[in-house]
Formats: structure tokens, sequence, C-alpha cells
């Protein structure tokens, strides 16, 4: 059992001596493979092009919390996504931070102080704002609970609409009913066939007029073109985009320029080395013991 | 028992009905006062020059949660700030919003997006910042729970040093301790002889370098030009304010359009007037019934 592992030097580093501790082997870019018979894991944000050389590979794991950058496997290959806390943590807090810079109309203050202009509006109260998480999966719920600690009125919709303690949970099918009482809508789904351009025109229609929108999902997920023309019309008052489509943003991209919405550049989280490290030993082990991969995305879903 | 009222129309619209159905009297303005020997309450911001026409004042309440406002009162008349739990959560998600933006980055992302640029930073967890809150009262201590329930590691400060659970809480004598262990030094002070001019640049001085700053207490506390001298030797990284000294900040004021600083035009708050209303009906229950009148102010202390 060798892992293969494709990343920066620095990661590599961390890597490195956690790996030796739990006595996996680990080989560090393509070129050092002497034995591909040997390889059993891959750990990579891309594989390589072919992986047919791997002929006992089991599990190819993205050192980040999406696979939706992940080409479609050989037969018989795993998909893990890395499962960390701090991951999750991260764009919990961006989402927290995102959501009370709309309600507290930030952008506003924003465009204001760039003329050094001191009006003020109206302040409201978290329990004025119906935040809706699209997306009820490991962040999306750590984002619910620190919404409504905040006295956020929070609901969440899913594929499945499975329950979630203290929360009303829509399913995939009632998704105008979740609309109609958002008026902060917040995205935290994955990148999947379904989930492409589901922010577009007809779902914004939907919203409370003036509602607005956190994106921390995936860039293809927005139809940017609908949010600009959601904006014009009051539809949509405000965004904040963690993540956009194209990315990067080109530099002369109208949305950098629109005061109505603050992107930042895909930073909402980060995979720390060593939490990416545990999560791979995770799967190494689980897949030695034949317990279930951590991680494991179904291939029919794409999550 | 008579409340003399001095406020907006929008204000007393709201007031007059709830005072009516609790069966206390008010008069609206000083030009409406036909037996001042009647007023015992005034609510007010600012309270009338000549507080001697009302022989049998009880208590001034002030509108807002501060009264640094307030002038020096008769002997006999007690001074009473607004409790209000909407105040509180307003003030508390200000803080947290401002803490995670200036954890995350965001005056330099946004610096950056002015100019269009998708260049990525190190994204840190909330468990790697030390929050330091000066002032302990009712809202540092809303804002604390918030803060370490997002993972940071929290601390305060307050004159007592007086305990709360969960928390180390340093008392006035050990500023220096408590400044040394702070990375995001966030202001809840009230305003008194004491804490004017506080944030200055001994203080800053003791903070570890790069640190942040976010001042939600009362513009006068912090020196403005030592905060710009903090953060050009790097001593501060970036501050969001909500006060600031003077206020209104006129439109050519050098802190406006520094990157390193956000300002919000003291909106951190807003007393919802049926909280006001209900808090004055409490202060007049209280002084009839002679219970201890809520929202004191000691006038020693300031606050
Ligand atoms: N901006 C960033 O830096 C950043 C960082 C990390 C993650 N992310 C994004 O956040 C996403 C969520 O991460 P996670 O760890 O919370 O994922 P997760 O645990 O896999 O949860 C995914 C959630 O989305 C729901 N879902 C999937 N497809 C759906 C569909 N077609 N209709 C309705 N609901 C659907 C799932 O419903 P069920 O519960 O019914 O399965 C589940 O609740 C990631 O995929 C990634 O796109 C962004
Ligand atoms: N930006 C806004 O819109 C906005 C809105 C509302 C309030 N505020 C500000 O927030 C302040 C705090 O409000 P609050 O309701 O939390 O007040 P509070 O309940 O009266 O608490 C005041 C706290 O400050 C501490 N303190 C006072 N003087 C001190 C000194 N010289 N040294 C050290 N600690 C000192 C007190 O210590 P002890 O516990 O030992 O007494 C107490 O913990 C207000 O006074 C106002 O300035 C701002």
């Amino acid at each position: 059992m060798t892992l293969l592992y494709l990343s920066t030097p620095e990661r590599i580093a961390v890597w490195a001596p956690l790996l030796a501790e739990a006595g996996e082997d680990m080989v560090v870019g393509e070129e050092a493979v002497t034995d591909p018979a040997a390889i059993t894991h891959i750990a990579c944000w891309m594989p390589p092009r072919d992986l047919s050389r791997y002929p006992n590979l089991k599990t190819v794991i993205s050192v980040g919390a999406g696979v939706d950058q992940m080409p479609p496997l050989p037969e018989g290959v795993a998909l893990s996504r890395t499962i960390a806390p701090g991951i999750e943590e991260m764009v919990r807090d961006w989402v927290v931070m995102a959501s009370l810079m709309l309600h507290r109309d930030m952008p506003r203050y924003l465009e204001q102080a760039g003329r050094g202009e001191w009006v003020t509006h109206h302040a409201r109260l978290a329990r004025t704002c119906r935040a809706g998480i699209m997306g009820m999966g490991r962040i999306g719920r750590l984002a619910a609970q620190s919404l409504a600690a905040l006295g956020f009125p929070v609901a969440g919709w899913s594929r499945s609409g499975a329950p979630v303690e203290g929360l009303e949970v829509f399913a995939a099918d009632t998704l105008g009913d979740f609309l109609a009482r958002t008026d902060l809508l917040i995205c935290l789904l994955p990148l999947t066939d379904e989930t492409r351009g589901l922010l577009n025109a007809p779902l914004f229609a939907q919203l409370p007029r003036g509602a607005r929108l956190v994106h921390a999902g995936r860039g293809p997920q927005l139809d940017m073109e609908a949010l600009r023309a959601a904006l014009d019309d009051g539809r949509l008052s405000a965004a904040m985009l963690d993540v956009t489509d194209p990315e990067p943003l080109p530099a002369d991209h109208w949305a950098w320029h629109d005061p109505r919405i603050v992107v930042t550049p895909h930073v909402a989280s980060h995979t720390d080395p060593e939490e990416g490290a545990r999560h791979v030993l995770a799967v190494m082990r689980a897949s030695r013991e034949g317990r279930p991969i951590p991680g494991l995305v179904d291939p029919g879903r794409g999550y």
C-alpha cells in the first residue's frame, strides 16, 4: 500500500513526517514512481491523466472539500474528498461574516465610505432576516447553527430534505416554498450536473424582493448575468461571492466594480496540510481494514 | 408622575400608545409642559438646559445605551441609560462581523477588489486569533459568547475584573497582560474620564505586532493619529471603526481613504422605539414602587 502524492513542496514537508510516523509509504510526484503496481492511493487536486498506469489503484483522494474538478475515474477506483474540520469551520466563518455584511448593509456603507459619506441607514435585528441555506451538508449544518445562535431564523434546503435538529429543512421538490421564505440566500452546494446554473433568473424570481445572496458553493452554480439583472430590477439587493464564473475573475469584469457585490477570490477555506494528511491516513487505514472510506463520493450523485 | 419625552415624531407615535396602555402620563416636548411640577421623568438624548424648572424631577433617562453625552444632573436626580436586548444584540452582530472581517483580511480583499485583483492570502482558523474585549458589560459579554462559539480564544478586560463564566477576565490594573495576549482588540467601553484617549500609542505598543482593532465604544476613546502611526509602523495591521473622533467624520478625513481601515457611521445599533418605551415604563414602575432603577448610572464611575 503506497500513496502517490501530487502537491507543493511546503505541503509535502508537512505530510512526509506524518506518513512516516504512521508507517505508510509515500511517493512524491509521478516521476518518482518506480513501481506503478505498488500505488494504491493517489492524493491530488487533479489526478494524472493516465490512471491505467496504476493497476492496483483503489482510491483517488481530492485534497479539497469538493470533487467537481475530478474527471471520471476508472471502474473500481473510489473517490474520496477531504473531510477536515478546519475547512468546514473556515467556510462557516466566511459565511457568517458575509451574512452579517449583507444583513448590516456593508456594501452600501463601503460605497459611501469611498465618497467619505457619513449617512446612516436603519440597523435591523438578525431575527428579522430569514436565512435560507442551500446544501445542508457538513458545512451547511455548521453555518446554520452559528446563524441561528445569532438570532437569524434559519431554514435549509437539500436533495433529501433529511431532518436536522432544530431546523426546518426543505427537500429538493419544495424549492419554491424554501425560496419564498428566504431573505438571505446562502449557497453551500456541491457542483454537480443538477446544481450547475441553479442560481438563475427563475430562481431569483421566487425570492422576496430585495433578497440578498451569499455564494460559497462553486462558481458555475451562479449565472452572473442573471445576478446582475436581478440586482438591476431590485429583485436582489446585494451579494457576497467567494466563488465566481470564471475563476479567477478577470480584472476588467463588471462584478469587481458593482457596488452591490463584494467578491473575495475563493478564500473561504484553505486545507490545512496536517488535516489533509490525517484524512489520507484515515482513508488508507479504512481501506486496509475493509471499513467504509471517509469522505467517499457517490459517483451517481456526484458528491 | 408624568414623563416628558423629547424625541422625533416617528418614535413618539410608537411610545404614545404604549404609555397610554400602561396608564402612564406623557407630555411631548417642553413647549407642551403646562405644569412643570408634574414632571417626574425625562426621556431624551440631551436633557433641557434648565432642569431647575422641574422641582419634582426624579430620573433622566438616556434613550441610548451610553450616557457620555449627558451633562451633570442636579443633586437628587438619577440617571438611567436604556437597557434593551435589541441594542445589545445589534452591537454584538456588528462586532462579530467586524471581527471576522479583520480576521479574514477583508480590508485587503476590498482594496484588491478595487483593482480587480484575484490574489489569495492564507485563510486562518478562528482558534489561531486571540480576541480581547475591553468592557465586559452587557454588550461585551454577549460578544464574548458569540466569538468564543466561533472558536476565537476570548478574554475580557474590565474595571473590576469581575469573573464571567468560561472566560478569563483581566482587571484594570493588569491591562498589560491582557494586551500582550490579544491579537484582535475589541473596544466596548463606555466613555468616561478614565477611558477618554485610552486607545493610544502606549497602549498599541503593548499589543503583539500586526494586531487588529475593532472599535465600537465611543469615538473619543481612540486617538486616531496614534492609530495611523501604529498602522504605518506595522504595530497594528487593520481596524474597523463604528465610532470616530470627530463624528460625523468629515468627507475629506484620511481615515475614509486608508485601505487598512473600514469606517461605518456609528450604526452598530439603533434603539428600537418599542424597546426604548418599555425601558422607560420599567423605570417609572420601579420609581413608583421604590425598587432599584433599571439602567441606573453611577455618577462617580460615569457609567
Ligand atoms: N468557497 C470555498 O472555499 C469552499 C470550500 C469548501 C467547500 N465549498 C463548497 O461547499 C460545498 C458543500 O460542502 P459540504 O462539505 O457541506 O458538502 P456535503 O457534506 O457533501 O453536503 C452537500 C449538501 O448539498 C446537498 N445537495 C447536493 N446536491 C443537491 C441538489 N441537487 N439539490 C439539493 N441539495 C443538494 C446535499 O443534500 P443531501 O443532504 O440530501 O445529500 C447535502 O446536504 C462543497 O461541495 C463546495 O462546493 C466551498
Ligand atoms: N457603536 C454603537 O452603536 C454603540 C451602541 C451601544 C453601546 N455602545 C458602547 O458600548 C458601551 C458598553 O455598553 P454596555 O451596555 O456593555 O455597558 P456596561 O454594561 O455598562 O459595561 C461597561 C463595561 O466597561 C467596563 N469599564 C468601564 N470603565 C472602565 C475602565 N475605566 N476600565 C476598565 N473597564 C471599564 C465595566 O467594568 P465593570 O464590569 O468592572 O463595571 C463594564 O464591564 C457603551 O457605553 C457605549 O459606549 C456603542
